[in-house]
């Protein structure tokens, strides 16, 4: 789907994101990671092929969930959920995660610390459905 | 598992936890929730029966994350998993968000803000793993 300005302004926010992938046994697998916007893709860094890495060569099924820092009329805080499909490409990630650093950390962030960090892996996500809690009125 | 003490700080400060759950075809759902503890059980409270608490009914495994508001020496946002099994226990639901209320909104605040609220239903999780990054030195 196309993200409209809300959906994008709280994913590009610099708030954390909650990624949840799936185990081979189907049970769920989640981390706590950075995440930027190409165009309508969620993007993720990973220096190393983790966990959540072979999770998704293995199955596309991901979602992604985000507290964003406002509170509704009911006092309760806002929260956008984003569930789709992911892909992993080769390369890229220390550049990824340095930009990232920039708007997590502060602007005079090293990110990743060494000098010569592996080419990693990039997480793509297409969005297909937007959910939570929040101004871009998501299903429940 | 029995909880420590670190891990129960965690489960126990009114941190927004992200509680994943299993949709009939195997994908991840999620949403945020307010938690308690129990005993060593993790406690959510539903006044209907939403899509997580039919979920939990149909398949048991869940996993429950929350960022703590520490930093670690790398200077990222310390987190941390649960990974368990949940049961779905009828009624409770009003006396349990409104002593989280307490912790989660402010001392005097009523919630469920309705005079008569349903019975409700509480999630309960018997946590069998605990990852992240934080004091707790969970696994990956």
């Amino acid at each position: 789907m196309t993200l409209n300005d809300q959906v994008r302004a709280a994913l590009d926010a610099g708030n954390l994101a909650h990624l949840i992938t799936l185990n081979a046994d189907g049970s769920p697998q989640v981390s706590v990671v950075w995440i930027g916007l190409d165009g309508d893709e969620i993007v993720v860094g990973h220096l190393g092929e983790s966990q959540k890495v072979r999770n998704i060569r293995r199955d596309e099924r991901v979602s992604v969930s985000i507290v964003t820092g406002g509170v509704n009329d009911m006092g309760l805080d806002e929260y956008l959920i984003a569930h789709g499909r992911a892909r992993i490409t080769d390369g890229g990630a220390p550049q990824l995660l340095q930009q990232l650093a920039h708007r997590y950390m502060g602007p005079d962030v090293k990110f990743p610390p060494m000098d010569d960090p592996p080419a990693g892996f990039v997480t793509r996500i297409a969005v297909d459905r937007v959910g939570g809690v929040g101004p871009w009125h998501g299903p429940r």
